[in-house]
């Protein structure tokens, strides 16, 4: 059994699209970051880190998000969520994967600039360069990363749900996602993808 | 034929040290940052990100050290720098090096702080947090996710370098060393290694 901890509004939300996509059997937690439970001596008895995600498994738990989709792949083969026969493939989804971690760490300096710095005036001027870097970001995604129709190409991956997530939260980091043809685009077609749905109801309940 | 391209004191030393690790043949070719190389039409057309490490293979060009690490662990599995036969060590070992692209990332607010803001002022006081951040990483390193003797445990692995390289730049980050005991003593273990005195002898060239 799995069990991922969660949290709206998070990445947690591409690893929750990932396991809805497995058609493993797995079972999700709330943590609510409001109320600091992240921080709470319980939760970090699984995440020392005090973050999302985490992912109980038989073996262990795991962190990170890029790691976690790889694991969600390579547990369920068969719904072919990652190249795993071939190991360029699977190095360019790594790739991908570790630039959208980059891409989120410049998302973060919004609403968490307090982890780089401690003057109030440092935390403003961080958030009022978020829209510029993020806007940087999509450009070199769609520029140079974005195969299409999938992250990837033909195949769908888990590159997609965590891209989603940084398109999702566009509007939120002041960038209008209308700038970003291929990234709008894949954010409409992902929201029809019944395992979407799913998780978003779950994010959104 | 893999061709990586390096510039000395960057992240790229811990791709150099898992190819002399690996085996396989492989060159390297040197980028100057101060004279801006990396943001060279030539360079550019390697890797639109203007930054090293890139890893030419014979399918492409893969950027992001993580991505680059697995790809090479992949490519010489007879030199067994990564659990590739067991799925949760290999999403651990992932997961490790995500997160030391994190601790990368809190490094970088000293060196590069203008990415993330534009005023004189905040870009000090990124700088002024860098060490308690550092350190902070470096406790939650020992406390939770090194096993010993190496990062991951009995085996030697892709984590040690990249570790080794974030571990060779806390007195660069105003964190002394000698804090750590666990990381510390990884570094002089990691110096005795034959790989990597090669890839420091090229990378102080």
């Amino acid at each position: 059994m799995l069990t991922l901890y969660y949290a709206p509004g998070t990445c947690a939300l591409a690893n929750l699209i990932a396991l809805e996509e497995s058609g493993l059997a797995f079972e999700v937690k709330k943590i609510s970051l409001r109320d600091g439970e992240q921080r709470s001596p319980d939760y970090l008895k699984i995440n020392r880190k005090g973050r999302v995600p985490a992912l109980v498994t038989d073996y262990g738990v795991l962190t990170e998000t890029p790691a976690i989709l790889t694991y969600i792949a390579q547990s369920a083969p068969a719904a072919k969520l990652a190249p795993l026969d071939d190991a360029f493939e699977f190095a360019r989804l790594q790739s991908f994967n570790s630039y959208i971690s980059t891409v989120h760490v410049n998302h973060a300096h919004r609403p968490r600039g307090s982890r780089w710095a401690d003057e109030p005036a440092a935390i403003e001027a961080m958030k009022a360069k978020v829209p510029e870097n993020m806007a940087d970001c999509f450009t070199l995604i769609e520029q140079t990363m974005f195969e299409g129709p999938w992250v990837m190409g033909e195949a769908y991956s888990l590159a997609d749900p965590y891209l989603f997530v940084m398109t999702d939260w566009l509007p939120s980091d002041g960038v209008d996602p209308a700038r970003f043809e291929k990234a709008s685009d894949h954010h409409a077609r992902m929201l029809q993808r019944p395992a979407v749905q799913r998780a978003l109801a779950y994010d959104r309940a």
